[in-house]
């Protein structure tokens, strides 16, 4: 008993080893789970489908968002309070955290896994950061724009992701562009600008390839698409009717691009302010069918071998997953996980989905053949759920 | 000084926890790279491009191949001598090696990470264990066929996959069979067999998002393709020209399956017995291209953005990979690692290559924008690299 009790107290006061709380495990089968009211994370594995650690003092996850390191060791995740925090999985703690800006909206970490990019709404512009450390790499200030009392500010930056070959792209709402930011050498970030990309970008994908991004227009309808293989092309106008037409929606009724799902040569994404899921060929980006479900969709998301798409829905219908065949496009299940079903995220390889349900205070898990509920987690106001296999990907 | 020694000596006494050995660390960034003639592997660190263990006692690896569980901790080989080893990476040791046939070629990982399923050529048939303990799960013997001398024996099976909804598909060499394995129950395995698909299937795949499953055929021209999706139609031929035509080459002169590339809606592969990669448009299996190229082309591998395509070649021209943009359908690169330029991987999202160079004795990494050689590992003898990153895909 001496001898243990020695070894515990030595180990506790080793620097970066603690046998108490850091776990030797692999980490392809973990993931978080953002509570957002609480300000903290749940560490989950994925497999055995429990509960590791619980994450305190990540400040305001109201929409936070997250990105995984390329070990699959780190998380960093971008808070609404401009907070920016990289948590260890296998420790269960906070490595660092700081604020770094007024109002942030996303972030995205470069292909090698060496640089976090994160866009603000206040001040506006990118700041990137060391993924080792989060020391400041580059400071990369918006377009200024008079706003209407005639003050000088910086554009908002939205809808910024990664791209292959060590980019970054971003759009700039007030401004009305989208940038290409190539960081291949950190100290001097190569900016390619494109205008007049269409009015008020609210948000921005890039395909599962990287091969094209795509941006949301508030201000009038369709969407703004920019090759990355082509550049020098320019962005062009697509899907001429999505928008919100004659109808005034405010911004938070637009549908998330994330919320979109690529199977094969189609994409799946939530109408504008109507009760259908459009289909869309991403050959030509015209639309094949619209899909009347049960509400205002907000994520349409493939299942990973894009066999089936899942469907949840804004309140008043935000009890409720829908399943459809991509093949058939047809509804082949309702399913009723309860008041505040929010989020979805896939199993790796499509087997499971797991799913917030805010106001039951758990995940529920669900086997994506049969579409049966298999396990429950207790989770305080679940929102969003991030897999640690997004590391390996782009765009996410 | 004295606490330190009593901790170490306590914690490699401790059961399962050995901190001279085991790391704490994600898995996310981790691969395996087999030493054939040593019969060992190097664990590698993919962010540092450096060894972490090198693990000893796998037998005869020629042609060995690897899954990795879905926490990416572990890895199973299968080797030529019929082994069957679970080796743990995070610790750099074995945990169980078993003989499990007489002669084995392939094996596959289910999806949910709880079967390995091996195919063998002696006595032929699947068995399938438990990813856990190597247990055995249940074994499924091949169909009886006639030798030349007249004895009964079992058809070997060659180009096993996993595929979605907890399924393996096999071929059966000499009856002409493919099998669809469902292990969704895994004491009642349900077989689904298609008779007559074509003469002698050698080898398998399937395509990156599960659907179809493509198997060669030695004693005919053509490949036979199943739609997963529509079993009920059974296997169809296509590529009717692919094959030895009136060539009489030796089975181990075939392409393997493993290395064709699918690329958007093509996919590119080795013409048999020809300097060329063939381009094929993945929608009606008709051929849009031949590349012509440096060698008989053994692995035509996409870079997982689709950007590029890396080949290497047979003997005499195995010093050399070719670098092909899958837009223009040219050659963008010739690059001269060296003889015995053997395998290729990428990492998962695309911004290096490793490169085996057998007759160096090492292994080169390439940063795949440039083209560029930017870092060295020694390693005995390399042939087949995996990375961790193939634990979220299907068929790989």
């Amino acid at each position: 008993m001496k001898s243990l009790s020695i070894l515990f107290f030595t180990v506790l006061l080793l620097p970066g080893i603690s046998l108490s709380d850091c776990l030797i495990r692999g980490t392809g089968d973990m993931g978080v789970i953002v509570e957002r009211a609480a300000g903290s994370l749940k560490v989950v594995d994925t497999t055995h489908h429990n509960t590791l650690f619980q994450v305190e003092g990540l400040g305001d996850l109201s929409h936070a968002s997250a990105v995984y390191s390329r070990d699959e060791r780190y998380v960093y995740v971008f808070g609404r309070d401009g907070g920016l925090t990289k948590v260890d999985i296998l420790c269960g703690r906070i490595v660092k955290r700081i604020i770094q800006g007024g109002n942030s909206i996303g972030g995205a970490i470069s292909q090698d896994g060496s640089l976090i990019a994160v866009s603000n709404y206040k001040p506006g512009g990118v700041k990137i950061f060391s993924a080792d450390d989060l020391s400041l790499i580059a400071d990369i200030p918006a377009t200024t724009v008079t706003d209407r009392d005639g003050n000088k500010k910086g554009s908002k930056t939205v809808g910024l992701v990664d791209a292959p070959d060590q980019r970054f792209v971003v759009s700039l709402y007030d401004s009305g562009e989208s940038w290409i930011i190539d960081m291949s050498d950190p100290a001097k970030p190569a900016i390619q600008r494109f205008e007049n990309i269409g009015s008020l970008p609210y948000d921005g994908l890039v395909t599962p390839n990287g091969r094209y991004y795509i941006a949301g227009l508030f201000g009038q309808d369709g969407l703004s698409l920019l090759d990355l293989w082509h550049p020098e092309k320019g962005t062009r106008l697509i899907l001429d009717d999505y928008g919100r037409g004659q109808k005034k929606l405010p911004v938070y009724k637009m549908p998330h691009l994330e919320g979109w799902a690529m199977a094969d040569d189609r994409a799946f994404l939530p109408a504008v302010g109507q009760h259908a899921v459009l289909v869309v060929d991403s050959k030509d980006w015209k639309e094949i069918k619209q899909i009347p479900v049960h509400g205002q969709p907000v994520f349409v998301m493939a299942r990973p071998d894009g066999r089936q798409i899942w469907v949840n829905f804004a309140f008043p219908h935000n009890d409720t997953i829908q399943v459809i065949d991509t093949e058939t496009l047809e509804i082949i299940n309702t399913l009723k996980p309860g008041k505040g079903t929010l989020h979805m995220e896939f199993s790796p390889r499509g087997e499971s989905v797991w799913i917030s349900v805010r106001d039951k205070d758990e995940v529920q898990v669900y086997a994506t053949r049969t579409q049966e509920l298999t396990h429950r987690l207790p989770v305080d106001k679940p929102s969003g759920i991030f897999f640690t296999s997004r590391a390996h990907q782009t765009g996410l």
